[in-house]
């Protein structure tokens, strides 16, 4: 999920370029606090994600929903409150509003607790939000990437029942033993995904390449949900009839709010739940 | 909504050809009942919509979504379960079983009430399961055919403050004098769409025809949705990223089940419901 590599691009706001640094799954020590902060002390083990901001008063953002906001600012490549840009998370210190920064538990690991802070809450809150995270419950996680392989962790958490679906039958051993799912389906096969057909009560799709979707929504029962949280550059196809015929629905999940990253990141120190991490140094 | 014409078509099970008899809106008065009928007597008003029959026992049979039994048998041109042929309503007697046969209140006139039995249940029904019926949203109605004066008018029986989206400027008087809707959307014109962004908290699309999605998904708020209750043949191109930026679904329904039906029929007789019609003879 972490873009390590140094970017000049073209701003939002002009013509001129500058360093686009990213960085958006940050952990640390709190090593001082500004005196009206109240949430955090020094020595704290905290997290930033992805946003860093938002007006904190129009309906997304009085409604926790502040990766809604239109003011939104993200961590990197944004322009903050005072006009400075903003530089992610590649340095040994960082600066942030204590509203959008999460509290990590003593027992969570900072680093394998990082990727949480994008990936984690990228698939927790479609789970909670679309009501797919009830046990006994059946649902599919497209794609076994950063977003995937923690949708496997979270839903499994939840007592769902997991099937991981994948164009790659070399994922399956990962899937299966590495990561707890309940089954897998190689999507290119057809008799394997005609036997799955109206089983599921959703699905979460990770896969940011362009895809059918016909063959995903074929999977899913009569309500059936698929969610997307990647995000294709080029449009998808979309045939009506398969909805219509099952009330079935498309929907979308990016991120999620404050109140909801700080649930997330209690609920994976509750399940023990933490990325699959290779840890590296910067090297400049 | 009725297709008044007879067709010859290949059957679905075979290779001859049988005569295809339209008509899957049909009201009437009962004239007999059988021996163990206990919804209905003689001079009851009744109404039979699409579906006269389905398994009883799949799991959308037994949670009132005879609709979305993969045994359902539509009200013509398919195969009932003696292996008969169902050819519609268009004629003077029918008979059918009453578990697929709704009570028209007295204080409904048959004719206007007809075709309720599909296009209303079919705006009906999605205004409903997705939760747009509560006083003071705002749902967009896009097409003013069969099914769209039905969501208007249905929408305004539940408090909804409805807009209708049309790329017809010559529809607005129909929508808001005659149907009573609050207002009136140029979907072809730019600014009106671009002054609309973003204050709609659900939309019942009723096109059949191939349209943009993109332009419609732009006019939800936050958690919007976007219900397609046509078809299109071809598949509609649904780009990912605005439904990831606002945590917005596109759905589907088909008409609804039989206990909702009936209580679609009751809302329309306490709302004094019916659909604009013109009663024509047949000629044989």
């Amino acid at each position: 999920m972490c873009h390590s590599d140094l970017h000049m691009v073209k701003n939002e706001w002009g013509t001129s370029t500058y360093p686009l640094v990213p960085g958006h799954e940050i952990v640390g020590v709190v090593t001082e606090v500004g005196s009206k902060v109240e949430k955090f002390k020094v020595g704290d083990k905290v997290g930033v994600g992805c946003i860093v901001g938002s007006c904190h008063s129009c309906h997304n953002c009085t409604n926790n929903l502040e990766n809604y906001c239109a003011e939104m600012i993200l961590t990197y490549g944004a322009k903050y409150y005072d006009g400075t840009i903003t530089y992610g998370g590649y340095s040994d210190i960082m600066v942030a509003d204590e509203h959008f920064i999460v509290r990590i538990p003593d027992t969570l690991p900072l680093d394998s607790t990082a990727p949480l802070l994008c990936a984690g809450i990228t698939v927790y809150s479609p789970l909670k939000y679309y009501g797919l995270d009830k046990p006994g419950m059946h649902v599919g996680v497209v794609g076994l990437g950063g977003l995937g392989h923690m949708a496997v962790k979270f839903a499994k958490g939840m007592g769902v029942k997991v099937t991981v679906i994948s164009t790659s039958p070399s994922k399956k051993q990962e899937a299966v033993e590495h990561l707890g799912a309940d089954s897998f389906l190689v999507s290119r096969d057809q008799d394997q995904m005609k036997a799955t057909m109206g089983t599921m009560d959703g699905i979460i799709d990770t896969v940011s390449a362009t895809h059918p979707l016909v063959p995903l929504i074929g999977l899913l029962k009569t309500n059936g949900k698929l969610i997307l949280v990647g995000a294709p550059e080029k449009p998808l196809e979309l045939a009506a009839f398969p909805l219509l015929m099952g009330r079935k629905m498309v929907g979308g999940s990016g991120i999620g709010g404050m109140e909801e990253t700080q649930e997330m990141i209690n609920f994976a120190a509750k399940h023990n739940i933490t990325a699959d991490i290779e840890v590296s140094q910067l090297s400049m």
